[in-house]
């Protein structure tokens, strides 16, 4: 595993970045204030930044190397990489107002700059722009990649409205939180790391071994995101410390730890339960709980063992060898548990 | 002009609901309750009103009678017609979080009853099938028919961004709120009425001319919507009586009496400026000052032309005559003042 971001995924960002801010042309001027502003190309003023857009450029990264994977050059999988990144914030513009999030990249919410009703048409617009991107291209391959695109957003919406769902419940199992971050985080991933391959017309089997690469890479990053959630430090993570339990959020290691049969688990639950809010304090012993409850322990091994599904994924399927190795640090990147 | 609900209206319903039905069927149980919910199958409950679903499905009916103009079979426009309900109701389901409104075809609004997130995911899921259902046809119309849709979806998102923008604005130009009905209303309206023709590869001008007539009407709808939201009874409209003056929208009838130079705009001005949430008293007094101000005989009379163009687009393009008069038909019948 790295802590360093393989420089691949920068070059995808310069690549993408471009056609992304293009395609954010089209849109009328008040909704994409309000896009640009997310993306982190302008500020609540919607001055240019002058910065590079923000996040890390992962989906793209990963839709551009499948398009090499299956012999193209990069180039090719633009559109496919541009596809994704809109999807993907997207949903995080919609999420953000779901789950009341004020912060995201060591920045305010688009929903409480703008309000949510600015918030809610920029995160339509770039859902529609998505496909948009995909259909411009005249061969049949555009569709098909729409359609994978497609198919990735349903499982994105109905993982989403899971974990809303778990909100209001007390007895979500283990299987169905996995359900729901293979849905929520991991469809798109594995669209990511297919979408490139099928956008240039790559045999199925191609298609297939990248998708299961992406979608145990996907639940990797996902046990590794709600891990960093409850441990990882606010400068790493872009939110504020322990940020998931003050949410009570149904993650992994809190669904591991309640469904354990531990004392500590209970206790937990006892805390979660409460109807004010939870104190620094509370907080702080919560994450204890989870870690004694072996909720900590289970989302680490479970991630190690999603990563080694991925690799084995990667190793069946026949691509260039750089291409395989670029993949693997990127898999390896986003899994490192800083906390 | 005719008060009864033409025929087509109620049969394209009955065409189109079973191919609406089936692709809600793909989507996850949570975000599936509040999308049936509120497209009338279902009750809050989930379980079925075994009424037919709530709205007046015109633009499946413009879709089908679409179709049927480039001289196909009603059902070779089932796809079309049912991608635009889904867009238009994706549409209803965020804007009634925007707008803040409770009560939609008589009953609840979907965000009441289930929360802002479920209804945003609901929306999404929506728009999301919507184009789906194009792409499933494997000829290329189905990506024209997509791109036009698409297309629809950008103007109305366009329009909805300037109408919120406007709510913070008291120099709105009667040129930048016509501006903004035609993206909000008129686009889906043009594209329901092209998009059938589109679907089974029809020449550009039927299109073309067929857009056109979908755009004034859409346009003479809106006008007429406005002069309801003022003037409509609440059992016709199924909001609460004089809702748009409540809500302070920036309708085209009170922009017309507030850009008129009027006394009687000028102080209707000031009541919508006021801090506080308006009187029944205040209401009244206010829809007396639209109308003093000239703003509803403005709307009418826009109507009333809005309305003649349509009529002149459909008489110069070539289509069946029976077509031509279904056409006709719901134009008039969505312009209807019944106040």
């Amino acid at each position: 595993m790295t802590t360093t971001m393989p420089a691949g995924v920068a070059a995808a960002r310069d690549l993408v970045s471009p056609a992304i801010a293009g395609w954010l042309e089209r849109l009328s001027p008040e909704v994409r204030v309000v896009a640009a502003y997310h993306l982190g190309f302008v500020d609540a003023d919607g001055a240019p930044t002058g910065d590079r857009p923000g996040g890390k450029a992962l989906r793209p990264a990963l839709a551009l190397l499948s398009a090499r994977a299956a012999g193209a050059p990069p180039e090719r999988g633009v559109a496919a990489a541009a596809a994704v990144e809109f999807v993907h914030n997207f949903s995080l513009l919609h999420d953000d107002i779901m789950d009341g999030d004020t912060e995201r990249r060591h920045r305010p919410t688009a929903w409480t700059v703008f309000g949510v009703g600015a918030a809610i048409l920029a995160g339509d617009a770039l859902l529609c722009l998505a496909q948009d991107i995909l259909l411009a291209d005249q061969a049949p391959q555009g569709v098909w990649a729409a359609r994978c695109l497609s198919a990735a957003v349903h499982r994105l919406i109905a993982g989403q409205g899971a974990d809303l769902a778990f909100e209001r419940r007390d007895n979500v199992t283990l299987d169905e939180c996995l359900q729901m971050a293979g849905d929520k985080t991991a469809a798109l991933m594995a669209c990511a790391c297919s979408i490139g391959a099928i956008g240039v017309g790559a045999p199925a089997e191609l298609a297939m071994g990248l998708a299961g690469f992406g979608a145990h890479a996907g639940l990797a990053f996902q046990l590794t995101d709600d891990l960093l959630g409850i441990w990882g430090a606010p400068e790493v993570t872009g939110k504020p410390v322990r940020a998931d339990l003050r949410a009570r959020k149904k993650s992994l290691p809190v669904v591991a730890a309640l469904t354990g049969g531990t004392p500590a688990g209970q206790e937990l639950a006892e805390i979660l339960a409460r109807p004010d809010a939870l104190s620094e304090e509370d907080l702080r012993h919560a994450a204890e709980l989870v870690e004694e409850a072996g909720g900590r322990a289970w989302a680490e091994s479970e991630a190690d063992s999603q990563l080694a599904a991925a690799t084995t994924c990667l190793n069946e399927t026949q691509m260039p060898d750089d291409v395989r190795g670029e993949f693997a640090a990127i898999a390896g990147f986003i899994t490192v548990r800083q906390s």
